[in-house]
């Protein structure tokens, strides 16, 4: 099933653009969030490129946290798992970031993901989408893998120019400037955003502490 | 005893199927249990992409514990070893993802695997089965070996067309789109799942909270 | 967007310079503060001596955290991100210490950096600025990518002689002996110190024992 | 002193058998029990087989740790060190693994090992004895240091039959196919067993907190 | 600023003396005292020999604490973090011991040193001042700095007699045998010893017991 | 001051026989005691079989600490420093077990090492003298160094009758089996046994709790 479009929408399962020396493929990234201490794990014999793209995603995230619902004390009580296969296929490069933080955010909200968009993008840690290469190769993959619509960088919108037609014709290329985009389209409803400012933050350290307390202490 | 089907019906005794240059052979993997902090053990000279194939294969029976029957709680408190003897040759791939699935999941709920059993397949961190090399030497070790019955991913039936005769008639093989399908398969009994969702898990911290508060305040 | 000034002031984004085989390029550094345990985490292909000039920005701004307005016990509360993309291109040396230190000090203080602006330099762990090489095409880039401003160390100062007209007309170059100049010049508002010395430390601390108590033991 | 057979019963002193380029050898392994945490340290300059094998061992015998009469909350308030002079020659393999499990045996209980039998086989998670090559020049090398009792899987029984006679005249060869077997033949007396099921390890957990808060709030 | 003595005495700043294929050199070294846990940080491109001497040299200042007016118990609360300038600059040797057993000094008593001395010596875990090579190129480097004494180990004394007289001329070079006359002659002014001895240590510990007590049941 | 005997007996210094390819040499042990957590740190250019020759000493010494006067649990409260100048030259191999036993036994009872004794011998894990290489180059630079007395393990006794007749009259050459001789002829006194059973173990470990509680809760 590698190199064809997902079959549903999915939590966590995100499909990126990867560009090797044989041609463009699907990359069908998997997040997964667990119980833990805020560790993050990834596998998929991923390059130390890809895994930096994973880390600068997954800051990026927690720095918007409340902006999608989720309080940042979540992040210590949760280990997120971000599988890239198969298994035994080297990928590498930082392009996968904007699927990256797309996966993670579904993971965190449970938000599930469109089953027939994929995505292309490195990612900043302000969240703005930077150019990728390989855009041809990416996009006929993503034609052939049965994808409907793909989300390119804006730098990457003067590279159309060189795309077949029957490749732009047979996909909805949607040219984004920030990971805000990126949500809105990818995910099948929106983040509601909570409140969460110092204030906030203190008093669930406070109510945290009082909780540990009366369990320490209960007489 | 090396290359032949197991004996006994075993707990976390699984048989998977290796493909080396020298051709097809069994692979028994041994999963352990022991009180411990949630740390993965591997042994066996097993190479990366073996043993992130091992922490996948985690990370999803982690994610589907209560469906086996398996508190997520649990993982805190135990270590889990995989072993795969001989110690001395060189093992990797992720093909056996299915059978390390297997192997934790019989650890975890105690319940044997069947003896004359033996699978391959790649596991996705959902828990489907994907893909594998070397179809006919691995059904030709099982053969060779004494299995009755082989596990094979959805997506290598097509290469059954390949398989001399005399193999396909000497083994039952059973193609799986899935880790359940595996799981039914594979294991004696089928695991029974509880309940548990958030609430159940914040009583369970609330009661192991008081529990450690009781012990440590017991005037 | 690479190669370009930024178009907004904003909180720990600074414009380093680079010089490479190819000519000097601008380099874009982002900073990031999040929830923690006093961690610094690097991403964007950074090369050991640039992850030490991190390191050594890092510990001359903790130094100086009163004189900037942040008390020193934050730090054990926050992990900063510092990323440098774009993520595949390796990055290395020490002359973007200066820029280090300005995202870090930004971050921490919530205090943007001008957009304008671009600096060169190693940082001494005393915040001396330090001299580097290849000022030449560091300059002939920050022209192209239309910064207005360039800070480099004053011991570059002599190698001003040997920078075309049109650069040096087209760039306010100003040459800083320390970290205290480039915070002034860089940074949109100037940081506010606070009182802090060993009594006023001792105090935090006792606060915090007695917080922590106070939640520890709440009947 | 090498190559010779051990002087008196020692407690975690075993001697296993080494076949390297230049012949067979006597290995001797010594273990000792430290108050510790629960680690595991090898030295000796250890191949990574060897030191796996090391790793199988002792989860193996952790797993039967109330066969052998030792309480599995023993082990993390002990450090293992198993060591196997002399220091400067590199050895590696997995065949000493039943020698492993027997050293860490006797010094969980402290029954000291049989001085004048020798032992080789590589040991499964299950305590299985598994076959191992050199047979022949690890016999010659038994027969040559003194030994006069080698215990061998039975997988290596049939290769007794190259083995000239004055080797098997002059031993004891024993065919064993579980450790079970080994530890019997091996120590000066059988360890006894424990009673232990879940409910005696809760038991023992809530004794530990009880003993732990009267500690912590005696007033 | 390279190269040339520093212009002020200076909390943990060190003049040491380089010796490379090109020559000799001053070697800058900077320590600095961070709120910690007990962690030394080096940077600078040192090697694993350099960073060794630091080690040691850290040994050895905490061994002799009282004697310089630290508490012992300091050493759990901070880090010291030593860098040498440049930072693109690979450095290596055990020859700056004794100027980082005089940083590290510096920086826990609040000395500051002379700045118009340069030091070369390995130092022993027992402060002996050993020989080190190049004592005529880095004789000559401090010379050409603007450096006004040289401190070198007794051990060299006797190669005093290959150096050229205009340089025995214009610097004060004393030969020294231990760290107890670097620190008297490098420092602005004399460590005052404390009093500590284990009963000190106990009422220390006990103290600090009964604070974290107290903070932690303060009704 | 390498390659000579030491002036005074101290505590912790222990002079070990090395023999490289350009002859022998002597080898200057030092060890330190440091408040800490049971670590050990090794410097001096280490090869990694001279690093687990040192684990083993430690673990040996740590196995006999009452013998020696030292309660068990001192271990978990100090840190040991092995360093062995000078800090360039590369140093390898297991001979210097005995001399690193005895510098930590030096260490931990604060009983000073004779001055003029120099020692060679690998140590088993049960404090066996084991044999070494390069004797006569040992001897050699023992009475070159203006050493007194050498103590050889015993099995290399034998090799004396190749020395030259002028090392054997220059030198007290005393062969010894186990650590126990070492240590009555390196020490300057004999360390006096204390009782240490697992009563006393544990009455010091409820002692402590107390202590803790204690502390913990004083109102
Ligand atoms: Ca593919
Ligand atoms: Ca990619
Ligand atoms: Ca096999
Ligand atoms: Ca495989
Ligand atoms: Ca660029
Ligand atoms: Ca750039
Ligand atoms: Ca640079
Ligand atoms: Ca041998
Ligand atoms: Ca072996
Ligand atoms: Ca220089
Ligand atoms: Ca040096
Ligand atoms: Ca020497």
């Amino acid at each position: 099933r590698y190199g064809l479009a997902e079959e549903e929408h999915q939590v966590g399962v995100v499909t990126g653009l990867a560009w090797t020396s044989v041609g463009g493929d699907l990359l069908h990234i998997e997040g997964l969030k667990l119980p833990g201490k805020g560790r993050m794990k990834t596998t998929g014999k991923l390059g130390d490129v890809m895994k930096e793209s994973i880390d600068a995603a997954s800051s990026y995230v927690r720095s918007i946290s409340p902006q999608i619902g989720v309080k940042p004390t979540v992040f210590d009580k949760i280990d997120i798992h971000v599988h890239v296969p198969d298994g035994a296929t080297p990928k590498d490069g930082p392009s996968a970031g904007l699927a990256m933080v797309t996966s993670i955010v579904s993971v965190l909200t449970g938000i599930p993901v469109r089953k027939d968009i994929a995505m292309t993008g490195e990612v900043s840690l302000r969240g703005n989408a930077m150019p990728i290469g390989g855009l041809k190769e990416k996009l006929l993959a993503a034609l052939r893998g049965g994808i409907k619509t793909v989300l390119i960088p804006q730098d990457n919108e003067k590279d159309l120019a060189d795309i077949p037609d029957n490749v732009k014709d047979g996909l909805e290329i949607i040219a984004v400037k920030h990971v805000s985009e990126v949500l809105k389209l990818a995910l099948i409803e929106e983040p509601e955003a909570i409140e969460w400012d110092e204030a906030a933050e203190e008093a669930a350290a406070a109510a945290l502490k009082k909780e540990e307390g009366a369990g320490a202490t209960a007489h």
